[in-house]
Order: C-alpha cells, then structure tokens, then sequence
C-alpha cells in the first residue's frame, strides 16, 4: 500500500528507517512497543524494568544503524493508577544513561497496558550502517556473549525473585550505542541488533545483502545454553560485517570498549547458512509470553 | 522524573516536542495513539478511517506549530488477521494526502487494538509556533467551523450506516497543515489545534501564554450543537493568536486558504474566561465511548 524510499534514504525492512536532510545529517526513525503478557510478565519485571527496557529496544534500532540517539517519544494505553510514575521512572533511567531524553507522550485508557516509543536518531560522522550492505569474504562479530536474556527469562520463570546478573540483562538490557558507532566508523558493511535471536538476526542480515553464512563459533554467555544464544532474543548485542577486522578490533580498545567477538565469515553462496559443520538454526525467540497469540513483526 | 528542555527546545507541553539542530532547522517529534472502544468504535469506523485518523492527530501536531510533516512510524498492538491491510490502507491514504510517509512500524500481538503513531516534523522557515507566545490584545482566530466531529458521532451512534458530510468530519477528519504554515508565516504568536474542544484548548493557550480570553463568538458547523462546537474533540481546526489580523487574513486569501474566522481577543487578565457575556466553559470532550476509564490526557 505504502510508496517506497526515493533514492538515499530506507523506509522499512531495516533496524530504523534512514531520511535524508538536505545540507544535514541523515536522520534516523524507528518504533518499539511491548505489550503486557506479550514482552512482559509484571512477576518478575517491575514497570520500572518495562520502562527502561522499551527504551533500551528503541536506542538499540538507533545503535544498530551506528547512530546517535537523540530523542524518544511514549505512547502508554492501560497504564492504572501510579502506574505511570512507575513506568516513567524506568524511562527516565534509561533516558539519562543514554543521552536520549524523552520529550513527549500520550496517554490513553486501554484494558492492557501497552508502551510504545518512537526514537529519533542522527548519524552525524559516516552513512548509516544498513543490513544491507555486508560482502562474501566480510568477517562477521557480534559485541558480546549471547542468550544472556533468555537465560534470565528461564531462572525467573522458576523464582521471580531472583536477581542475579542474568536476570538483570532480562530485566534491563543495554543497548550499544557506543559500540554501534565505533563499528560504523571501522567500516562496519552491514549491522543488526540481536533483538530476536542470532540466527534469525544474521540470518535477516544475509538475505538483506544477498550473502551466505559461515559460522564458526557462537560466543555462549555463562550460565545461558547453545539455545538460548542462538534463538533467545533482547539481547540487543550488535552483530555486524567488516572488511577488516584488525581495523576493528583496534578501533573497539582506542575506544576502551570491550572487543568485539569474531563468529564467522560472510559466504558468496546466499543460501549457505553453517554452523561448524552443521546448519545453523536460523528460528527466533519466542516472544513470548502467550505464545497462542504470536504475531509479532519487526518492520523497522 | 525527567530533565527539563535545554534553551530553544520544548519537551513535552505542547502539541509537539522542539529540538534545536546545529546548523539546521529545528525538529519536531510528537505521538498520539488510538485504541479500541476509547478512540474509535468499529460499529461505524472501518480500521481504514481509524488509520486515516491516527495519521491525522499526529500531523494536526506537526501543523499546530506550523510545521511540516517529515514522516511517520507506526506501533499496532492486538491486530487481527487481515486487519493490518484494512489500517495501513487508511494510513496509506493520509500518508498521501498529507506527503508524509510511513517510514517504519513495529507489530505485537495484543488483547484489545492499539495503534500508536509517533511523528517527525521539520521548521525549515520560522520558529515553531508554540502555545506560550500569545500577548494582551492578540486576536484570535480558528480555521474553520466546530463541532463537525462531535455532531457527526451523535448521527452515528443512532445510524452507524450513515455517511454525510458530519460522519465523514468524524470518521477522517483532516489536519490543517497548509493553514499552520501561512498562520506562521504570517506571525502567528501561540498555535494549538482543536483535539479536546475549543474550550479546553483555549484554556491551555491562554494559561501556557499568561492571558485571559475573551471570546465573541463560537463558529458552530452547520449541524452541530454550540456544546458539540465548544467541548467536541477530534475537529482537528487550529486555533491561534495574531497580533495583526489583517496580514493574517490578507495571507490567507494568498496561499487559496479558507478565511480564518475571527473569534476573540486575548486580555492581560489571566484568569478572565469570558465567552460573550457569560463564561467561557474550558471543560474538554468526553474522550470518549469508555468514559468510566478516562485517563487520557495530552502531553504532547
């Protein structure tokens, strides 16, 4: 129904949508909303968690491209009583971690609670980092240990009271915007947050640049399983391509960020999708909470 | 909880949060959501009005500081099979009309429909006409006849089939972009549009701007009551404050416009509310069909 993107700029189809400005930096645009019982289970998260984590999910869309943050928006429906103190608490966390203030919102009655956020973004130094753009040969990192979240997700289903570091990175991941620059400016071809799981990730990553994929090694979080690092979502870690991976590996210590983890290769078969010797999965998280209900689709 | 707006931005409080761009024009970002049985009711809006609608409310943000719309993103919780084509047809159709597309969206699953639109706008050719600016003796104008929404929800709730000209201001009101822009141009000093009833807007550009109203009369549709022009929402007209009404008109009646109708002054008295010789009543639109959990309230 919708018009496409005229030539420079990208409507949908990646982590956020690239406009151009005439005589200025690209801006960047993109939207994540949770749903109670869909993304969250008020058990183990508390509204101030709800908060912080859509936030962190829409600054992620914005790290992704290797963009800076500049101002978000709140939409909440069904929010009781108190409730939105609680919510813009974690908002307000999150906002100040970032840089990313929150300058406006609207407020609805609703029978679920539901919190969507809008983020505008820049890239103010290079061109937006699209999924687009990775090449057979390109050495492919992610910024982190994976399935960090999903095993949070699995110990606080058995005691929603528990508060170890796993249970932290379910409950308030952090989204890599510094990360996300540092690779666009190494020459990062290509990038994605792992918002729904390594392999659907990557694997959104190779169909966009019409590369394949050769894994070697998926970098396991302690205490999280194969699993959970290659089908667990929000971990909001960033995978991406390179050309040069010295290049990059240098520019993450001169930023004093941790370095970047080598996982594979780029393939020029498109249809390759390895694993070591096997196929990887390339199946995502279930989001969710009601699984009955799953029609969750991420379009920018 | 959150920080405040630095010098020459606005967070929150007006129609849409300003954001100052090195070098460039200043930026606005605004969000209104609908949901099911608050905002709409299916009986007698399809899901293509309710896409069309929830466009129109953020780009009537954008217009009320006289503004331009960029582009759109879009949050849809609790859509249905098929239903998606229906709402993104109606936002189709406003993205057209208005020449703002739809950059990006995201989609969860979801009990009750919620449709969340955040929007991005651009001031390239004046200062954003924000609500705060009217002074002692400004006149006020708005850009068209009220209660057309309300009057046309009346007819609906006795006939859902009905399809007149107060049922279409009802089902796909529409934004008075062109109008904001030559109402800035032409020197404007506060600018709010009409989403809650002219009272209840009224009441927030005088005490935003420090001054009194004193209204000489109401410009009802024909077909609406005086109630249904004063405190029906949804008419999307703006209201604003000139000091020269004659430039204001002359400019107008330049750009093809409909004549701006005069309404009132403001006064140096702050708390003077005066519609004629009675008072002016500043109580807003009953939002709306659920009206035992009306928590809605505009922040931006």
């Amino acid at each position: 129904v919708l018009p496409g993107a005229p030539a420079g700029e990208v409507f949908f189809g990646d982590d956020a949508a690239v406009l151009a400005r005439p005589g200025g930096s690209p801006l960047l645009l993109a939207t994540d909303c949770v749903v109670e019982g869909v993304h969250f289970d008020r058990r183990w998260s508390s509204l101030a968690d709800v908060g912080w984590k859509v936030l962190s999910a829409n600054v992620s869309d914005v790290a992704a491209m290797g963009g800076d943050a500049v101002a978000a928006v709140v939409a909440v429906a069904g929010a009781g009583t108190g409730e939105l103190e609680q919510l813009y608490e974690g908002l307000g966390e999150a906002s100040a971690h970032y840089g990313c203030p929150v300058v406006g919102g609207d407020l609805s009655a609703g029978a679920e609670l539901v919190v969507s956020v809008a983020i505008l973004g820049t890239s103010p130094l290079h061109a937006p980092v699209l999924r687009s753009g990775a090449r057979p040969g390109d050495a492919l990192f992610v910024t982190g240990a994976l399935g960090r979240s999903a095993a949070g997700l699995r110990l606080l289903r058995n005691d929603p009271a528990r508060s170890g570091e796993l249970e932290a990175a379910h409950r308030r991941p952090v989204a890599r915007l510094a990360e996300g620059r540092v690779a666009a400016a190494a020459g990062a071809t290509a990038m994605i947050d792992v918002s729904d799981g390594l392999g659907l990730d990557l694997d959104r990553l190779a169909i966009a640049s019409g590369v394949g994929l050769s894994i070697e090694r998926v970098p396991v979080a302690s205490g999280a399983t194969l699993d959970e690092a290659l089908g667990g979502g929000e971990d909001y870690e960033l995978v991406f391509a390179v050309p040069e991976g010295a290049r990059l590996i240098a520019a993450f210590a001169a930023a004093g960020l941790a370095p970047p983890i080598a996982i594979g290769r780029c393939d020029a078969e498109p249809s390759l999708r390895r694993l070591g010797d096997a196929t990887l999965p390339v199946s995502g998280f279930e989001h969710q909470l009601r699984n009955d209900e799953r029609a969750r689709a991420d379009t920018a």
